[in-house]
């Protein structure tokens, strides 16, 4: 059998520090499976080597149910849940997706990422209304019965909070934790929902109404102003989440889903579509999302999410299992379309080459990327760099600290270096 | 205000029975919610009527969690569970995903159908093996860690169980069962895993090897014959199912997944797969899921499902809410590529036509389809035809019928009507 270094070794690098083209893997020997053989297991199809039947198999299974958790095996992987006021104000807090347990695009509905200001609130779904009103010809409110009724469409959108991945502006940091706490308010699902342009045709939008202003109806009557072009463009009520009925935690039983906006705009529980011809300047968008920029003015309505990719594999805290064969695989995502290219440097950036993106890739949603890689053993810095169809390229974080103030920390889109120790050691890093 | 009536009875049908064209709706009043004035609401920006809080805004809400979980209002939404032999095998059974309930493609993972044979086995996750021995170079094995270090790829795909459906076939019906009940054992879902073709090539395939027997770690030891065509083209063993690891009824911590192949094939707690010259006529596949023809012939090793859509809104036993506005949604899939077309009848098959498909289409995978109806009160049949990338065409159900023996209610992929009668009760019916 050949040797790993036999194998691996002889490949062609696409780029420094042992990145591979994907197309040189066909036929070579991985040789991280252990050698059966070798192991002195007995070939008779079954994998056990004493030849005993498994207790599992000599015994009726668990029944059908009728609806399922992951095994209690896989019960580590949890949103990694941060209170901001612990003793003050539990409910003011957030929980974050664990990507670095995740291989797919697609977040699972248990662990998609929450953000509450004032806690989930326990309203009666059944009872809850939509009122569209303001500026129309005809206000009108709608409840789940007639909502279920309406045209719908269906689409996979990322959903990304604007405080996502900021404490890595903070240059106390770079912090030590794992890629839930650094970046995990981003995830990723199929919403399926109303179009917004159909409910406020109905109502019959008046000429001068530039402006929708959405409340949600949990404590803190999150607000926030939406320009009229986005809502009657790709907006959507959404009211399912990959398929079944929105989870509380993202806005049961109605929210809006405005493709590629910052998290919060996308309103949960929303109960309140009040058009108008001017912004309301809510305290959601004159203060807490607003940027203070290098030069000292404030960027208001900073609406979309910049050009972004994340390596999650391997990724912080993380321990490599000694040199060899390793595929590099991360998530890349914009709020302005598709991404068109991640490149992946496995040098500290020196050379990068282009990551394979798992298809169909969609515009405004997480694609994963994934590229094989040998690694010697030596230390080195793994990175990540998305573009998008626009031509966006993700900035490094000296570029993305020059545009703002120091205290700024919405809207971080900045490369994420991974760096690996000699000893296998995955550590956040600032380049 | 215009009138239910004004709006939707004066557009032009785009087939008999009420169907229509969704470009037409721009603007119309669909007229399904209430008139916001008529009830008697203030203009507050808040939709409740009294003026006063509800009490979920003024106390702090619930804190954000570990793992989530559906609304407790949407307790209902289950899988249809069922035992064949309750008393004397409960383990033998399975659960259907309740399509009536859910609205976009992907299926959510607690939903996803589960059929046991012997019940879902309570293994050893992390210990447990794969091997790969028979005609190879080298016999192999691999656990978990050394997998999730292997080249990985994501693609959406359907899984159906042979069976699914087939209590349309006996002439004893039509049974007026829930949709669930009827056809739920299909899903849809965002597999991850290593291709087939990497772990059979490290493996090394001797020139004489022309199938594979996977055999899972289950009670009945499931065992399958499968071309080594199909396990090299585009075959991967599933580690990860939307993200996330493998749901146990779905074969955690491994399983195979063989698009467009009838379930039970994609071996689930896949521990073995035995390289050979032929396949090995398990019993699985010279009894249990091989069809008696029309002609006394037996057809074994019928491996792909064909094409097929079910309209879930309406469905069985679900009450219309009176004449007016509805969308007609549904699913389609077929085990040979893309779907098509999806034409929907409104007038028991007299006239059709096509039903708008959710993009991206993907091969193999579930496509929800939708058209606009107005219904005018009339008893009438709603059914759905669907054509796949191949020209293949979903059968009647006297044609289906004719090709088996009456005993046969595997691979049932006939059209389904539902009948919607004057009291807008909705029936499972045999047309």
């Amino acid at each position: 059998m050949a040797t790993k270094a036999d194998n691996m070794n002889s490949l062609d690098t696409a780029a420094g520090g042992g990145l591979v083209d994907r197309r040189q893997l066909l036929g070579r020997c991985f040789a991280l499976g252990a050698g059966a053989a070798a192991s002195g297991l007995a070939m008779t199809g079954q994998s056990r080597a004493d030849g005993d039947l498994a207790q599992w198999v000599t015994q009726a299974g668990e029944t059908a149910r009728a609806y399922g958790m992951p095994a209690p095996e896989e019960g580590y992987v949890q949103r990694a849940v941060i209170q901001l006021y612990p003793g003050l104000a539990p409910e003011y807090g957030f929980s974050g997706t664990p990507l670095q347990y995740l291989r797919g695009s697609i977040t699972p509905n248990g662990l998609h990422f929450e953000v509450h200001h004032g806690g989930r609130p326990q309203l009666n779904a059944y009872d809850h209304r939509l009122m569209i009103h303001g500026l129309v010809e005809r206000p009108l409110q709608f409840d789940l019965a007639a909502l279920d009724r309406y045209p719908m469409v269906s689409n996979v959108h990322f959903l990304e909070c604007a405080g996502n991945s900021g404490r890595n502006a903070f240059d106390s940091g770079p912090f030590q934790i794992t890629i839930d706490q650094l970046h995990g308010l981003v995830s990723n699902a199929e919403w399926t929902g109303v179009p917004l342009s159909v409910l406020l045709d109905e109502a019959g939008v008046k000429p001068e109404a530039k402006w929708v202003v959405a409340i949600g109806d949990d404590g803190p009557g999150m607000a926030r102003s939406i320009p009229m072009e986005k809502m009657m463009g790709d907006g959507i009520l959404a009211l399912y989440q990959n398929g079944e009925r929105l989870r509380p935690e993202q806005g049961y039983p109605m929210r809006l889903l405005l493709p590629g906006y910052e998290g919060n705009m996308n309103v949960k529980w929303v109960t309140s579509l009040f058009v108008t011809d001017n912004p309301a300047h809510t305290k959601s968008e004159s203060g807490e999302y607003s940027e203070l920029l290098a030069d000292g003015q404030v960027a208001q309505f900073t609406f979309g999410m910049g050009v972004k990719s994340l390596i999650t594999h391997p990724s912080a805290l993380m321990t490599m299992q000694g040199p060899g064969f390793y595929e590099v695989s991360g998530l890349a995502w914009s709020g302005a379309g598709r991404i068109a290219r991640v490149e992946v440097s496995a040098d500290g950036g020196q050379s990068w080459a282009d990551a394979e993106l798992a298809g169909p890739v969609l515009s405004q949603a997480l694609t994963r990327f994934r590229i094989p890689w040998v690694w010697n053993g030596a230390p080195t810095d793994l990175l990540s760099r998305a573009i998008d169809e626009t031509g966006a390229v993700q900035p490094a974080r000296t570029a993305w600290k020059a545009k703002y103030a120091p205290s700024n920390y919405l809207h971080y889109n900045a490369i994420q270096p991974w760096r690996i120790t000699a000893e296998g050691e995955v550590e956040n890093v600032y380049l």
